[in-house]
């Protein structure tokens, strides 16, 4: 079985968003072993969005489609589906009362008649109960084809996914089993890892496929393979790991799926019970941010501060300014100060810090554009290291936190 | 001109990552007056890359695609580009050159062959140099398309665009100008709107669209056009927003282009010269990450805590024990003296603090998933509001986000 995913809206071609909604749908769909062959993003124009549907309905069992179903004038997608089913819309008295109940309970503002016509639904399409919005969900057939409509607000859309689109297509289908299992290296690029595992590659069996995702400092291992047999698909991926580990042993961090770095901390932290805290200037919070997306964190993180300004530096983290005066707010100094500071403070274990100037422009320090010091304060030491990076704001605060979580990871292994 | 992007990885199909390489290429192009018709996404599969080239042929000036030229064996791109233009891969000495320079200065590892391979390329392409990776751009012509082919690594993508790409379309091609504007609304619904200011759409000229993009209690509205005078373009669309303005005052918090209320926020803090802080509790870091990634906001952010553990909460930011004990620590009178007391510390005009459970389960107080309360400390007077929010952890920490954004600046206007 596979699926096509077509995300509707202007938002998407001219880059104001990301969509973000196609790797839920695609995540979502894979757990149920339905692959996507393809995600298309186009505009809100009715031609346009025919032509697409006519090409997907040639490819794929299901075509998933969002956005485009609000009140307002740039919302076409129901027009555009009912030309393309040569349907009408026809008003359903759920749906109706649902958008009425909506405006009372949750709105209180007025509900006007454009609200009213979302109830207004292709008379062919059996309706997908949105809990949170106004315009339900839509799922159609056409041919042998499954085309589901899902308005593009992602968490009215995930909430329709979840509760309608997932269980129905359960129900319905005969699916294959899908398995992907990922592994995460470090300090190797892919083309040296591939010459390592070479001959492992070559043997795989070619119904798993091998992919290498790499980033900043680490590669990722994936294999994927589709099948009848949940278990022996399991068994089969499984085992062609177990081959690779010794020759990656010195890479790895350890052999769980775990996909984010942030994971592998965490898990190991727990199993010491021991507990993390950040004292973070260019950073931002964007390390916070990242283990507290984590549930269960706080058995293993105990926060931390973000002192932007050089003087929350020393009025809170109690960073001398002495320290500050001689060496500079984005110093070897500072970093270890702060990162000392923070583990008292915060009664820690470890204490991650970070300092430097992530630009556009130089700041309250001397210090080039991207140069950023990292320190870590451990049970039994205080280090730091220097960090020159290049790149836009956004780029040097995202390699200095995945730096930071390589340093407290090696400190952890 | 019209563009399609085609991104080339099957970690995008199966929603392992989240395609951002397309927003990014697209703003760029609209800059320069490119409009994008379509974005594709499709797995590293030899046949389907070709189709997807000879469909984008049929529609696009320009084609960009990205993912697929690493040096690993699911890296089939440059291939498949072969195959498409007839075309056979040839040593290239510069990019040779370029990549064992890359391998001596930044890698410090052993160049291998696989290595050595990436400066096979096209014989029909022309070169774009890629400061910062192994695979070069390939700039290919057939039928008078442009076909450019980056690496799917973001960065390095990034600056062969900044540095290659649009240089050399800027040069080669005669482009209209687009012109985007958005406002940004708050409190009001999409339909709502739309009821107040239908004369006014009914009137707009054929060639500005108007686009609704609803968000968590806040609504954007963008109007695009696309013309031949620049200055021409931009007056038509900033007068029709000047209609708007008088029917949407209550709803508008100010008139520039400001696309996200952190930028809103901190223009309104420098103008008036005063500091925020922050006190996190359940959003983790999340709100501080968000305000830092405006450039400059030193200007009017002091930092933060996050305080994930109650004794931090106790122990940095002096909440009394007593308080949280006879109160619960998910509670007005906490998320108050959170504020309170982080305004003190950071010397601040303005604090802003969050308490909640996020979930998935029940934290260190009984209060259920999804209870948050926003504490905001203004000069005058301190202030909390209790919200319930439903979803999954992210979507807790990011509606939670979004409201106390919107509180500060409610404050602030």
């Amino acid at each position: 079985m596979t699926a096509k995913i077509i995300t509707i809206g202007d938002e998407i071609l001219i880059g104001q968003i990301v969509d973000t909604n196609s790797a839920h749908i695609a995540q979502e769909l894979n757990k149920i072993g339905i692959s996507v062959h393809q995600i298309t993003s186009i505009e809100d124009e009715h031609s346009h969005i025919l032509t697409t549907l006519e090409e997907a309905a040639k490819r794929a069992d299901v075509v998933i489609i969002t956005g485009g179903l609000g009140p307002t004038k740039d919302d076409i997608t129901k027009h555009a589906l009912c030309e393309y089913f040569d349907d009408v819309l026809v008003r359903n008295d759920e749906v109706l009362q649902h958008v009425e109940d909506l405006f009372k309970k949750i709105k209180g503002t007025q509900i006007s008649d454009l609200n009213r016509e979302q109830a207004m639904v292709p008379s062919k399409a059996i309706i997908l109960h949105n809990k949170y919005g106004t315009a339900p969900g839509l799922w159609m057939e056409k041919d042998k084809t499954v085309f589901i409509a899902m308005p593009g607000v992602p968490y009215e859309m995930k909430t329709l996914m979840e509760l309608e689109v997932i269980p129905k297509l359960v129900k319905e289908f005969k699916r294959p089993f899908i398995y992907h299992k990922t592994i995460r290296t470090y300090g190797l690029g892919e083309s040296a890892i591939s010459l390592r595992i070479e001959a492992w590659e070559n043997d795989l069996p070619k119904a798993i496929k091998l992919a290498y995702l790499p980033d900043f400092g680490t590669v990722r291992l994936r294999l994927s393979g589709k099948g009848k047999d949940k278990e022996l698909l399991k068994i089969s991926i499984d085992s062609e790991f177990e081959k690779i580990y010794p020759l990656l042993a010195d890479l790895l961090s350890d052999k769980s799926d775990v996909e984010d770095i942030t994971g592998t901390i965490s898990n190991l932290l727990k199993m010491k019970k021991q507990f993390l805290c950040l004292a973070e200037s260019c950073t931002g919070g964007e390390i916070a941010a990242r283990l507290t997306k984590i549930p269960g964190v706080s058995s293993c993180f105990k926060g931390g501060v973000v002192t932007y300004a050089t003087h929350s530096k020393e009025d809170i983290l109690k960073v001398p300014a002495g320290i500050i005066e001689k060496y500079s707010v984005v110093s070897a100094q500072v970093a270890e100060k702060m990162a000392e500071n923070a583990k008292r403070i915060f009664k820690s274990d470890f204490a991650l810090s970070t300092t430097g100037n992530a630009g556009p422009s130089k700041g309250d320090s001397d210090a080039e554009v991207g140069t950023v010091f990292i320190g870590l304060a451990t049970p039994d030491r205080i280090f730091s290291k220097k960090f020159e990076f290049e790149g836009s704001r956004g780029q040097i605060v995202e390699k200095s936190v995945n730096e930071a979580f390589k340093i407290i990871l090696k400190e952890l292994i």
